[in-house]
């Protein structure tokens, strides 16, 4: 196994999703006759982060992932976007991002030393990092956006979450 | 890697953060006055499942993921849960089956043929089932739960979600 296939293709597919749905929402404002960027400030608790900051946490989620597992450079991104229009290019050049790696690059990035800010000098191995912390943290907030837009009506379901699988035959 | 790393330690983890998030459901139900089980027929929105309904599939993701990548059979359990405290004690079967997989059971896993009630004979590789199904299944479902909760005034925030993390120095 390389880290690439637990990575790379899914945060791909995933992104996609998010963008997906964000153009349901946009399709069901539209319907109801209801400014979209309207969601942006939602919350599903008070004390959360709003849609808008979801969506940016969860792009940053999936560069920080394959950056820091493939030991390279990720792009800026400033979270200055107050649309959903300004979410999905925000999503896209993740997906742009993220399209730049190869397996090749993940090669021994299970036994990477992943050190974060609140870590305080202290690692996971790679797949550590991967298991216990970067998947459950950016599904966290890839879900928290499906499950705002599914409470505001948005036409989503299951499918729509999960996306396309492999199949063999 | 061992696809036993990748799943069951942060399987159990998981569902024993499941299982501390109902009881602060429980405890912010007694502090305000409400009957608790109240709770188990919440939606996020009305065509999706209930939190009872959420609970007892995430309990069935984990176990049908260690299972199916081990090839083990797996305890039956038939959705009778209609508490908090039932489905704590559904939680706590799900992790005893857990705890009783060893790293060995898992050599080969990623190679392992899995195919699915709906996928008419085809199959992923456990690899695969893994990345692209049964681990955004099952977070899907953990992250509705807490969703749920804190959309109810559970008081939760991100570390109640991720949990303890392996450190190294």
């Amino acid at each position: 196994m390389n880290m690439y296939e637990l990575t790379v293709p899914q945060l791909i597919k995933m992104l996609n999703n998010v963008d997906r749905w964000l153009g349901a929402a946009i399709a069901h404002a539209e319907k109801k006759k209801f400014e979209v960027d309207n969601l942006v400030h939602f919350r599903l608790a008070p004390d959360q982060f709003a849609l808008d900051r979801q969506v940016q946490t969860l792009c940053d989620n999936a560069k920080f992932m394959a950056g820091r597992l493939a030991a390279k450079d990720w792009p800026a991104h400033p979270d200055t976007e107050t649309t959903f229009e300004q979410l999905r290019a925000r999503i896209a050049t993740v997906i742009s991002f993220l399209d730049s790696f190869k397996p090749d690059d993940f090669v021994g990035a299970e036994d990477r030393q992943i050190s974060l800010p609140w870590m305080e000098g202290k690692w996971m191995r790679g797949d550590e990092y991967l298991t216990h912390f970067a998947l459950p943290n950016f599904y966290f907030h890839v879900v928290t956006v499906y499950s705002m837009l599914r409470n505001n009506g948005v036409d989503l379901g299951k499918r729509d979450f999960i996306g396309g699988v492999p199949m063999r035959s």
